[in-house]
């Protein structure tokens, strides 16, 4: 067996069976053992952005993800889907197919490298944004794919693994060493202890819950615990219809202060805050980056856990979520029930609107549907929905890179297949990656596909000081005519009234075939939440302080004494800050 | 004046009118600057990576480009797009609108973000390719934007600049710096009468002209000291039409050993080479690393020369070339004629072909036309043409990011408006950006767009061990139609016959819009010099040795027995390595 063969081997025990990417002459090795495994296959995509997104999407259903892509050109390509994936802690593998030993220990200057030659410094780009980046070296192969690995499995951030062209044609020993994690028996039971007795100290005790658990696999200890609890349960953004939301003791989304006072009111007025896999940022957490000081609540992590400030190291989210079941006492704290979901618009047939679109599409989604929401205006659109129980919602809401969705629904799709998928994308959003349209077609896969065309970058438009502002116009395109424009069988259409809008919905059930649905609404159309909070952040914008120049025109004045043919930069602010240049000197 | 309209003016001062990019709500300011400028303008591209590409197409062409991303998601997709730049000497700003001071100090979970938010990890990403790096602050801004500019025009090479929200909007002093440098005297004096004496001791002097002349705005000064001097010339790839072709002393490209003995023989039995702007490159210099031993040539870049392997710095090309012009006295070097330029094929109508196609693209060009030529098996296709006199040719020979090219002749086409722009690509480079040719119909813009279809990567058919390996296949699609999928003015058509391709060829010449024409070959059809070339490649990937493990097994039952619960590389590896593990222990 070989590296690549090893590699490969592994990643299928891990439940990998598709493989993203863009071949390349530096990559053909791991091609090739992808074709040679029966229980594996490439999929080629149009690029390496979109194949990152991909198995992104892919990961995020199956659980683990890979991507190839060759040296230099296709790894730098995709690097912006895996700094997604590190945000988001969605475990992707990162492959990349290099030159040979050789040739990185000569220094050869061939393609796809620098002047001065560099097999490093791809890496070094990459090290930032992954938990594990190693190029492989005939010495460390082995160890560093099983290190790796098992980074991945516990970490579950992206890893980073360079293999030249000859490493991956050596044999190696097909040995599988044990990638899974469990916790420290004695932490585990300390922190257990801990935390029941913070609970039973508790009036007020409130759980929130985010979409950390999905990625550390922690769902059904998860809802076993909230459910024997008893202690009101809501979620950030990310973490929706992660308990079934008619449980007794479902709160409702939190969305700070813009919806649902009924969560807010609980979560805010809480003395035991239970946080578990949460997320904190603008758009996930609707503007609370801690709704409690750290010191002062449980927050429980992949593997480890904060209580009261005090950090906890290898403790496994699922391995505690089931102690806690064990040990708790159910509680019978009575809620006030939220009121949930969208209410339908019941209007005669006109132009579309967010107000009409969204209950339609509440509707329209069905239960153990997964619904991948691109980053925009739709996730608030999506945000208050009532969903079916398994309903599986995808929403990349603190990277928040636009174009994601798209690619990531192949991705999904070919992680579960029988199952719908659904994408709902704005059209700016869509355009950047649109092209993975044709490697879904490719592939035959069926997903339904819902581009919402309000004419624009409609975010930015609420955001900048002038919605007209026309670099927040886009290219205009006949979406519906992109869709047939590959090899494949598609249904596609464009609605601009709410009964067509109707009917394309409906016709999606008769189609065993992919269906794009381009839905047209006026440019300043979005749903009123993202308008609210725009306005916000719109005011946070306006009100920032602008600083006033400090030492610059000083320094800018040695800087032009400076000669022309070289200069340190070093050496100027150096002898600036030597000069002791005080704020009065400075008049402009 | 404040910091974002400060970056505007200097760019517009040299030259830049078009800035490239996407916007997001942490550059708007730029964006406002860009439109209260009056003779600057914003391209929003379908996306960064495209949008990069866009800049560097445009800096090849007006001498500098610049780029702006929003924070994380739009910089990294855009990382290629600036490596391949540096690899090859185009000078691209890449401006990053980011979160505000206040974020930074606060480490803000905002979005764009990780979950332990990380302001300077982007960055960091770019350091390694890029000249120079810099977030601004409040005491830096005015200083690092200068020495940016500075380090852009002296190394032509890109830079990278952060712009926090509210030190975009900060007030700065508007004084011009003198961006331009020139060369040490001295140096230059002794550098120049060195490289006289060099050719006057010589017996059989030759030239070799590279595309960095262009870079480094010396293609006058190279000329003259060429015509002047009366020694024979020859070029790399990149280097295609530097010199008039119908120059006396012409020897024709130099194509290593696969065409031209002509230009091989002068430049392997020269005892006198002088390398102008050269890179050396598997696929620019045909295999060629060095023709020389470094200490044995003359070799002139940018910035420094080379004489007898010992380097001059701060000896500017175009300087050195006047002062060698004004030097030298000219010889009168007989030489062979080479016979250049590929024969027309005169044949019935019929399946179309490597060899009729290029031929007619040849008689096609005409003299000012601009052509951009993505990498594949296109360049090799158009490597041995003969081009009428300022015919300006455009590769990536070195980086060779397939889809570069389409979106640089967006960049291109604003850079010099009135100008024919043509795009030779194969349909799988293309296909990885071809939604800018939405871009390009935005802005009105009116290049001719050739897509060899050959179904396929077919330079990676030619590489890989079968030519049928399905991971080489691409999505099929209607390419006529796609261009027609957006708004704006463009004849599209799809030709399979030699006739129906001269027709369209004689279309685009009546047509006042984009022509965009998709001509169908056989799967396996190429230019017979890259098939050639990949021959080569392929024996030699054949011949590799791959590397026997060493310590692998032995490693790996030591990390078997490592707890689950952690591990720690470098203690194993330091393990293993002390244990002084022999090769010979070694048996799978």
């Amino acid at each position: 067996m070989n590296t690549a063969e090893y590699i490969i081997k592994r990643l299928e025990e891990l439940g990998v069976n598709e493989f993203f990417g863009v071949p390349g002459d530096y990559n053909f090795n791991l091609l090739y053992a992808i074709e040679n495994n029966p229980n594996t296959r490439w999929i080629g995509c149009t690029n390496e952005l979109n194949a990152g997104y991909a198995s992104d999407g892919y990961a995020r259903i199956r659980g683990y993800g890979a991507l190839i892509t060759t040296f230099g050109v296709g790894e730098l390509s995709a690097i912006n889907a895996i700094a997604g994936a590190a945000a988001e802690n969605v475990p992707i593998i990162h492959i990349v197919g290099m030159p040979s030993t050789k040739e990185i220990e000569n220094k050869s200057v061939i393609h796809h490298n620098f002047q001065e030659p560099d097999y490093q410094n791809c890496m070094n780009a990459y090290k930032p944004i992954t938990s594990s980046a190693a190029i492989l070296t005939r010495d460390n192969a082995k160890l560093e794919i099983d290190k790796a690995l098992k980074t991945l499995v516990r970490e579950k951030k992206p890893v980073y693994i360079a293999i030249p062209s000859d490493i991956a044609m050596m044999e190696i020993a097909d040995r599988t060493p044990a990638y899974e994690w469990l916790s420290d028996k004695n932490i585990l039971e300390e922190v257990s202890s801990l935390i029941i007795e913070e609970i039973n100290k508790s009036q007020k005790p409130v759980i929130i819950g985010d979409i950390l658990i999905k990625r550390f696999e922690a769902e059904i200890e998860y809802k076993e615990f909230v459910e024997k609890s008893g202690i009101p349960v809501s979620n950030f953004l990310m973490g929706t219809n992660l308990i079934d939301m008619n449980s007794e003791k479902y709160l409702g989304g939190y969305y700070g202060k813009y919806r649902n006072p009924i969560a807010q009111k609980y979560i805010e007025e809480t003395d035991c805050l239970i946080a578990v896999g949460t997320i904190y940022s603008d758009l996930n957490s609707f503007g609370q980056n801690l709704p409690f000081n750290i010191n002062d609540h449980i927050a429980i992590y992949g593997n480890h856990t904060f209580v009261k400030g005090k950090k906890y190291d290898n403790v496994k989210m699922s391995e505690l979520l089931e102690k806690l079941t064990e040990l708790i006492e159910t509680k019978n704290i009575e809620i006030d029930k939220p009121n949930l979901g969208l209410k339908k618009q019941e209007t005669e047939n006109s132009e579309l609107t967010s107000s009409y679109i969204y209950p339609r599409i509440q509707e329209f989604i069905k239960e153990n549907d997964i619904v991948f929401v691109e980053t925009g205006t739709v996730p608030y659109g999506i945000a208050q929905m009532y969903f079916p129980q398994n309903v599986n919602i995808q929403l990349q809401s603190l990277w928040g890179s636009i174009g994601w969705a798209t690619p990531a629904v192949l991705g999904a799709s070919l992680a579960k297949p029988q199952t719908r998928v659904i994408l709902i994308s704005g059209e700016g959003a869509h355009q950047m990656t649109c092209m993975e349209i044709g490697t879904m077609l490719k592939y035959g896969i069926k997903p339904i596909i819902i581009v919402i065309n309000n004419n624009g970058y409609s975010t930015e438009r609420l955001l900048c000081n002038n919605a007209e502002d026309n670099f927040n116009d886009i290219i205009q395109m006949n979406y519906a005519k992109f869709a047939r424009v590959f090899e494949g069988d598609v249904w596609a259409t464009k609605v601009n009234t709410s009964e067509d809008f109707d009917k394309s919905l409906k016709v999606t059930q008769i189609m065993n075939k992919m269906c794009y649905i381009e839905v047209c609404t006026e440019t300043l159309d979005a749903p009123t939440l993202i308008k609210e909070i725009a306005k916000d952040i719109k005011n946070q914008i306006n009100n920032t302080e602008v600083p006033r120049t400090n030492i610059n025109k000083a320094l800018d004045d040695i800087f032009l004494t400076t000669t022309n043919s070289g200069f340190e930069y070093e050496t100027i602010v150096h002898r600036a800050f030597n000069e002791n240049l005080s704020e009065e000197s400075e008049e402009e």
